[in-house]
This record gives C-alpha cells, structure tokens and sequence, in this order.
C-alpha cells in the first residue's frame, strides 16, 4: 500500500524514471499556514548533488502544489505574503518532475537482477518491473514524504513540537549519544549532518574514500522530537513507537530501529533503567525515550535508525539475468556512497508525520 | 487502535484483571482445518507458572472459541476429530477468562504512578485508568495476540511457511547469531527457550539470580520464517519488514528491531553484504534477511527484537502519586524476572499473523 | 469485513446457532457514562419474541460487558450506581450467549439451498457454510450492533444529539412522511412501532393477517438525528449521508436508501427545493434532509431505509439442493412475518454509530 | 476521507478552480493492458459542452498518466501501440489540469453562502473555504473517478465483467424499469444517455424547457453488472450492495440509491419475490437484484440512482452572506439544467471500482 497515516495520510506516487513524483496529503487539518518556501528549503536538503558527497545526478525538485491551499492574507503589517498560503481541509495534490532522466544507463539492467537490490522481488511480485533507475523501488520516491513531512512540520510548530534528526554514525564513526550534548544547531553545518563538527570531518573523509573506492558505507541516522505533549499514541497495536518504527523502517535501505536506550537496555538490569518520576510528571532520566506503554509521557521521544551501505557499487559484479543465466554489471551510473547525510531530512519527515497523526488521532481519546 | 493487520485481521479486547481477553479473528481464509489442541498448546508455552523462572500467577488460558468454525469432518480412516474444526470464512470470536485475580493486591497502587510503567500515560490521554496490573497496559493482552498467532500457524502450515522463533542473548550472554548453526529442535528444550543448551543454561543461572535479587533483566528474541515464498510484502510504506517491524514493537517491552543484518551492517562496506543470486535465483548469502525492498525474496526471512529488562521490581521504589507527591511504592505482587522465555510464543504469533497478511495481500497483485 | 466505522468501530462475530454472538467497539472515548440498563433496554427493543407479530424465537439476549469499563463512583447523593460504569478508552469486548438453539430444525436445509437466502452465495465464496439458521448471514448477528449503537446513543446524548427511527410504512399502509407532524414520544406505545397509532393498528392487522398465511411483508424505517451540529462528515467519499447509506444497507433486507427528499426530489424542479437561509443559517425548509455536500448543515438529519419482505416462509417452496437437483423446502422453524418492528432499533443503533463516528471525526479538521 | 476502496484505492484531490484534479488509483493489478484511449473516452463522455443539454464550460479534461505503466510490447502483428501500456502493480498517479478558470465569475460569492449548496457546510467544518465555483464540493471532483473507473473497467472487461449505466427517469418521464427489454448499445445514441430513443427525445425536450426557465430538474441513473461471478462481497458490513451504495451516494447530488426491487418491494409478499433456483443455480427471476446476503449470486446486479434537480440556478435567489445577512444571488456562471446525461459515466466508474475491488477482495476468502 503506498498510504501512510491514519488522519494525517499521505498517498504517494512515481517512479524513479517517470514522468513525475508526487502524492496527496489527505487529512491535513484546515487554517494551517503554509510557507511554500519551507516545503521547498526541505527539498532541497534531500536533493541529489547538493555536495561532493551525494550523487551527481542534479535534480533541481521543484514541488508543485495543485490543491488544498488558497492565498493567505496579507502579514499585519499589510506586506503581501505570496509564499504563504492557508490549507482549506481538503487534500494536496502535489507533484515533482522528473527533470533529469538517464534511462538510457538503465538499458543494459533490462534483463538483469542487480544483487541485494529489489529488481528480483519487484519481478516475482507482479511479473514485469520497471527497470529503470530502480523504478518504484529507487529512494528517489521519498522526495513525496518530504513534502508531506514539510507540510506536517508546519503544523507541529504551531503546536510548539519540533523533530530533528542527524547523522550518529557512520560505518564505525560515531558522536556521543545523549543528544542534550550535542549541539544541534550545528546540524546543517557540515555536509554529513553529524552536529559534533569534529566527528563530522571524520565521516566526511571515510565517505569520500569509500566513494573512491567505488564502494558504500552505512551508518545510523538519530532523531528527537521535543515538545511533544503526554496522551499521543494509542495502546496495543498503534503504539506510537510502533508506528514510528513502521515509518523508519519504511525508508530505503533501513535495516533497524530502536528507541529510548533500545538494544544497549538488553544487558541493563530494570532497577538501572527506571525513569524517576519529578514532582511535575517529568522523569529525572529519559531511558524510556519518552514513550512508556506506547503512549508519549511528555519526555524528548528518542530514536535511532540504521541503514545498510546502499547496494549500487561503482564496481564490477557478478549476477544473474531473468534466466537465471551468471551475467556481470558493468560500473555505469551515478550514486551515493553514503546516503546518510541526504536520509536525516526523510528520517524527519516521517517522524513529523507520526507525530501529526498521532496528535490528530489522540483528538478522539475523550468526548468533548 | 487494537486491530491488527490488513486482509488477516486481530481486533482484541481486555484487561489484566477484567473479566476477561479476548479477540476477533477476521478475514481468516475459510475450509482451513483448525485444531484447538495447537491453539491451546501455544498459550501453554505463554502462560504464566510453567516453569522457575516466570511468574507465579497461575492462570489455566483456557481459550474457547465462540463463532466462525464448524465440526470437521472424520479423518479419513473414518475417526471422529472432536479438537479440529473447519474454518467457515466468518470471523472468530474467542475469550479467555482471567481466573486468578489478586486485584486487592493493586489497592495500594490506585493513586500512585509506578516509573517507567504506562500509569501515568494512560491517565494522561483518557484522564482515568484501570490501576489493577496494568490494565489494558499489561502484557496479559498478548494472550489474544498467541491465540490469533495459532490460527495464523496452522494456515501458514498449509503453505509450508514455518515461523520458528529463540531466546538469542539475555543479559550480556548471547548464543551463536547464525541461525542455520543452531538446532532449532532444542528451542523447547531449556526453559529459557535457547536452543544452545549450554548457553541456555548460562542464562538460566543469569535469571534466577536477577529474581534473587528481586531485579530483571532484558534479552533479544531471535527470529526465522522458512519457506515463504518471494513477492510478499507492499512497496514503500507496506514493506514486509516495516509491518513486521511495527508487530514486534507492538509488543510490551519491546525496545528495539532489526532484520537481515541490522545494525551490525551498519559499519560494513556494500561491497561486503551483496547477496549474490544463484542460477536458481537463491542467494549464496542472506545479509538482507530474505526481503529486498519491501518484498520477499524466497530466502528466509530473519530479525531479532529487544526486550528490556521489565519495570516491575521486587524492590521498594521512590515515586510519586497521581498529585505529584513523592511516595514509596513496596515490593508486593508477582513479576517476571525475565520475560524473554514466555515472549519468544509471542513473537512467533505476531511474525506468523504478519506473513499470513502478506501472503493474503499478494494475491491481489496479479488480476488472475 | 466485519467492522463498521473509522474512529468508533464495532467489530462483530458469531452466528445464529453459534455459541455466542459479541463484538469489540473500539475507540469509544473515556469517561463516558455507561448506563448497562440502557444497553439491555434496546436489546428488549430487538429481541424475538416481544409481542405477537414476531418470532417465537425466545431468547434472553443478556449481554455482558467484558472490558473497556471501570465501576463509577456513587451518584452526587452518595447513592450507589451498580449499573453505571465509566468508559477507560480501551476496547469494550462483549458477548451475548446464543441461549436457544433448535439447531435440529435446520438439518434437513444443510444440503438445500433456500431462496432468495444467503445460502448459495456463503458455499459460493467460501466453500462451505454453517447452514444452522443461516449462521452469519442470519440477522441474530444484528444483536452485536444493537449493543454496540446502545453505547453510541450514549454518547450522543451527552453531545445533545438524539437518533430516533419508527416503522413509517408496511405494505402499502404508510403514515405521514413529515416527521415534525408525528409525535414521536409514541413511537414505542404500538407493537409496529409507527408513532401515529390509527396507522399503526392498520399495520399491525395487516401483519397477522399476513402472518396468518405464512407470508411475509416489507416495509420502511424512517429516522430522524435531531441536535447535530453543523460541520460532521467527510468531503466526497465520505459524506455523511454516505456513510449513512452504507450502515443501512448493510443491514439484513435492506433494499433501498434515501435522505432528505431523497427519491420524491426526482420529479421536483432545483426551485422547489431550495432551502432557503434564515440570519441564523438555519434553513426554513429542509428538503436537504440535514446535510449538504456530504457535512452536516446543523438541521434535523433524516433518511428512509425500504425493507423486503423477509425470504423465509411458512409455505412449501421448490427450490435445488447444493447438486442443483430439485427438492422442496417444508415450512419449519420461526420466523418474523414483518421484521419492521425490530428493525426499528437496528436503525437506530446503526445511525448512533455513524453519527457519532463522524462527530470523532470531525475533531480533527482543525488543529486545535 | 478522500480514498475510495479497500485493494483497488483511489485517492483523489482537486478543487474546480485550482490548478489541477487528479488522484492516485493504488492496488491495480499489475500486467493489465490499458488503453489511454478508453481512459480518454470515459472522461469525453463527462466533459461539459458535449451538447446543448449541457453546461458551456468547455475543458478539454485531458488526462496525464505519471506513473504505474510501462510501455506494451507491440501487438501480435508486430504494430506498434503506442496508446497502449502495461501496469506495473505500483501506484498510477494522474492529473488533468484545470483550463477553463472563470473564477471572476465567483467574486460576488466570497462572502455569500447559496441555498442548498456546501457554502456554509464547509465554512462551518473548516473554518474557511475555497469559494471558486464550489471549490471541492464541485462536481469537477468527478473528474478523477472517471479515470479511475476507467482503469477498473478495462480490468473487469479481462474478467468478463461489464458496467453499464443509463438515464432511467428525467422528471416524470421515465423509461422501461426491466433492463432486460432495453436495448442498451442504443444509450450513446441520444443526448440524454437513455436508450428507449422516444422516451429520450421527450426527455430532451424537458431537459431544454427547464433549462430555458433558469431551473434544474432530477431524475435516475440505473445500471447493471453483467458477467459477474458469485461469491463478491462481504458478509455483514461490507456487503457488496452496500458497498455500492455508499459509492453511488457519494456522488454529488445523489439522494437515494435502491436495489434489484428496491423501494417497490415494500408492497410486495415475501412468496412474490422468491428468485426460485434453476439446476445451474441461475435464478428464474432477479428480484434479489444480484446480490444475496450482500454476495453476488452470479445474476446481474441491478441497481438505481436518484439525482436531485442541481441547485444552482439561473434565476435571482435570495439568501444570506457569511454574517447572516439577507442579500441576493445574481444568476451569473454556467450550469447543467440536468446533470442525469453526464452523470452515467460517473454511475458507470463508481460502479466498476465498486466490483473490481470486490473482486480483488474476494481473493482471500481461501487459502490458496
């Protein structure tokens, strides 16, 4: 199914090599504003070639917004806001275009299974795929989930909630975890988004030796949500970690998710990990990544996501074609060696459309 | 919400010290043969008081099946087969009464917000909770979860799909990660549910003496599905592994999931975890965990979930009371030291319950 | 699939000669009065065996609450209220016991398929069927929405809102269709449950006098939502009165839907059926029948359900038997010669349902 | 919500004087040859300005496919196709641009709401509202159905499926009730879409006479399933009538929707309207319309709709604006005198989602 959310939904759409990329935003409450040039700004931080980093292929991602909006009023100072627009309720069409196609690279992927891609399962699926820069199955349809995540960040700031998300490791490169020591203003002033600028210059070098190499390197994405209020997640199956897991896991090439102090809490004893309550309902410690019995506490919600190194090599490979007969894949193409830095803005948006439908859904826990 | 699932459908239904738990079982395929000595035989592995490490509450779990099945016909050596029904496609209804209340054992705990427990969340979202263990928070709801798991065994039999599940590390002692190393006969074999009889033995030791001292500890629930064949599981936002992702972390405790490699591959180059395709379109290695973009690839399907070690301790905790005044809460009721043996029946359920919606889903990707 | 509703859903199961019929509704929200009283009331509305023109068919119809509510505390007076329970917002489990069984009545139908029944399409789909009384199909499952629209009402109360249906016409004997000239206080003093009471005794005469055949006769249900706000239901596919329609057509022997002037407005000119605005943007005229473009408009919500007349008669019949070979069905068992008497508060439940669904809804058109 | 379906999904959006309409249709089966051609048609036969009868709005409504299909092999004959593609399983997401803006038109509007129309429903769900020709609530939205039904008629033509709908009754003029004695490749053939051509010439003349006086008239769209296999739908709420119903009341100025003998079977005897078995399980009649116990029996599914007269007039109307004060609305715009003529397609479209989706449902009812 390519919907997501309860309330708050987004329908996405596209392959890598068609005509566009888009989706609808259903559920996106009314009297919103919304600065276009926000959505855009986040674009842009997902974006290929946006640094030495990331894939070459240039992309210029220019989000059209096709409903659901009408003009904003003019600012109290009676200065026009023509950026600005209020969402009327009803649901957002949007598109991207497709600009820069290189299909022709694809040509020779035609008959061919690239290993530890999903050439091979899109196949056995629905007997044909589109092969084309992986088709549906190239990340490139995430740019759908920042706009949708724009749009719903928008509306968390106006409920004083805010997610942000940064590069924690990567291959074995790796900033202090307790994220109040971080710095996270400094988020966006490296290329690798790591906010310890030092560790930042390390992973910076690994990548681009990696990517010298022709190969790929994974890492580990970390995400807080601050402000959020207690009440937000429903018990048993729509856990609100449940849910963010399900939307991180969602994204290309994440192999795990854990929150609070998730898999390190195995060797822990429970006496250890007891989150003390303060007079106000605060806890003194946050093991619990502010989410206890899949329901927000009121805590900094804290998350990690791991990603594999991404399976397009820039080297030689050995394969199969649709026969079954060994074939090999020749180095052609553009990639990126470490999908981290351009992964934090996706991480986001999938956490900030949680959050939203969580909020929406937690509207009906009492009558009135 | 407390439905899970999408075609194979769970909706459950009660409290620790209700009357009773239960659930609806919708979307079943019809004319499976059922038989209720399996379904009972897995809430056996469940239950409380089976062994020296689990809880001493003792509750027979005898679950009785009200609707949707019909008698079976006799064997075809012409026995009568009183324990297997027909399933007739219609939903069904099930209850386990909760026999061994000690509901006047939580008096003390109306007005007081246990740490780390969901007490205050609940109350938080509805303004009122049910105090007695746990309520609708407790992990008493996963009795519906082990019985819908049967059903969804037993369907999954029919298929050749197998879904085996371990006690993989408790505490810092861990068993072999490689799964086909294992004897997964042995699984049964130690009460801990490790199937590497000296290592189990290790944890066994680890558990008593964390319930000696009135503590807990955590551990990580490793996980296989065998023989399920590729093209399960939706693009984007459906991935099999994000659903089965989101089923695991629905699980009280649960604070962390990972499949195929997980967050080992985090610090491995691409290079190192291609699978590459036999002529049979097997692969020599299964780093991705038998799912490539979302979908099944016919190799098995493995993940390994966190548990933490559990909040209720045999220890006199400081706390503070639903008007934020400091209190002491005393060590009184039963718990587990250890939930990692009784959860591994869980696990399996919610894994099988999830597969089981796939391959029902699937069949909707072809026209014929 | 058998649950209704988005926000506030009934999940049902069980069938005919079942062990039970019961149900979850889930999303109800806390701190909800319960009344249990008020919710074995309405089941008396809809048992068999009320009065002479319905089935002998004699069932208690106790329902018990499993789950989901908690004692109230003693009324302001320090009275206690044994019946009174508070609502925790956790699935509300329940079950009715199927107490009367003649099972043995419906052997010589296992293997004849009856007509214009549900027999032929359930072996259809499913392969086979329980074929006790109709199993699922028969309208005993109906018990489940009447307990679960019991809550509803409920709610709505609270909310100032009032469903209210009565037998409007049976056969070719109908009362007034303007709801504001009939007195609808009166709607239970007569056993057809038409609120003008010369109409009424027509009705009833008309019933027994088809009953006396062995016959059965059709009807229409009317109903009227009084007290709803303007703003409920969703754009397009989700309109009210859509939602509406579904609830009643999924109903046993619903044949028809309408609302507002519904099928009368074919004939009429757009002049005629203006509803034209006073100051206080009510209308002062409601051929609109309450809703415009699918939401609420804060006007009286009324709608027209048309009933068949029931398939099973107490004559000889010819039909086929499941190898297509001819047979005849012998009159046997009980039966409703008008089911419009005990449809009424089926209607009722169902609108409670969908109304109060969209009134969960509604809540998150807005941010805050 | 503005998703439709449960497998087969469309997802729509749009308003009538934004940029564009479209949708997502997710859960297509892959494999399907579709015809853009016949995508095309269906939208002509809605378009406004096809006749006299119709609104001067002239939109060329060309559609753009963006993704889901790939390129079809050339035919057998090895010609090329190129109005032909394949659907590759993933979502089609679709946009038709909005051309024919007179949005000035609707300046007098801002603040006005018009009788019987959404103008205060939405102002009062939403707070504000898109007040341009109707915004969402136009019938412009019925754009994107028409694609989707189109997509979903070309999968039911592969299954021997057929839709076929048609102007039954236009004021008091009606046709023939028994679609048996129609002749339906005659419903092209006039204006209005019926097929008895004297019937529909006197139609047309009312339609004029109506529409020269400023006013608006309603009628019945009926339609017919033909090919259809028994066993479609779901028992209890999802019954396939009331799935279809709830399709059909979600169009714009629909008020009632009825079934096989719908309304009329009211005064009927229950011994009238038994459909009696032939030995292939055909019935000799079809009072049942189809469908039994909400399942399709394999006979035609036969079902009709009823449109209210429009509400938008050519005549001056008095009303209020957003303060409550009286004032007037000019007749100024365009409209349909008769939406029953360009209303068939869209019966048409909801119809073939509605059957396709129960179809692709109807897949898991077994195992395998």
């Amino acid at each position: 199914m390519n919907t997501f959310g309860n309330i708050f939904r987004l329908t996405s759409f596209g392959e890598s090599h068609g005509a566009a990329i888009g989706g609808v935003v259903d559920g996106c409450p009314a009297e919103l504003e919304l600065d276009l040039d926000l959505i855009q700004a986040e674009l842009d931080r997902r974006r290929p070639g946006q640094s030495a980093l990331t894939t070459s292929r240039n992309e210029a991602d220019r989000v059209e917004l096709l409903s659901g909006i009408i003009d904003a009023p003019p600012s109290e100072s009676g200065k026009a806001r023509p950026s600005v627009k209020l969402t009327t309720g009803t649901p957002i069409g949007f598109i991207i275009r497709n600009a820069d196609h290189h299909s022709s690279d694809y040509d020779a992927l035609r008959d061919v299974f690239r290993p530890s891609h999903a050439d091979y399962t899109y196949q056995a699926k629905y007997g044909l795929r589109d092969h084309r820069g992986g088709g549906r199955s190239s990340a490139r349809e995430t740019v759908a989930r920042v706009v949708a995540g724009a749009i719903a960040k928008q509306a968390l700031r106006d409920l004083g909630i805010e997610v942000k998300a940064w590069t924690a490791q990567i291959g074995s490169i790796a900033c202090e975890r307790d994220w109040t020591r971080l710095n996270l203003n400094q988020i966006e002033s490296s290329p690798v988004r790591c906010p310890d600028l030092n560790v930042a210059r390390q992973m910076e070098e690994l990548v681009l030796r990696v990517k010298g190499e022709g190969d790929t390197i994974g890492g580990i994405v970390a995400g807080v949500v601050t402000g959020c209020p207690a009440g937000l997640g429903e018990p048993v199956f729509g856990k609100l970690h449940a849910q963010l897991g399900a939307a991180m896991l969602s994204i290309n090439a994440v192999k795990g998710f854990e929150y609070g102090d998730g898999f390190a809490c195995v060797s822990q004893r429970g006496s250890q990990l007891a989150d003390r309550f303060n007079a106000d309902f605060t806890t003194s410690t946050n093991h619990s990544g502010g989410i206890q019995g899949g329901i927000s506490n009121g805590m900094p919600i804290t998350f990690r996501v791991a990603f594999k190194p991404v399976a397009t090599l820039l080297q030689e490979q050995p394969t199969v074609d649709i026969h079954g007969q060994a074939t090999t894949i020749k180095p052609r193409g553009r990639h990126d060696a470490c999908v981290l830095p351009r992964a934090v803005p996706i991480v986001e948006a999938m956490a900030a459309m949680t959050v939203l439908d969580a909020y929406l859904m937690s509207k009906s826990a009492k009558l009135s």
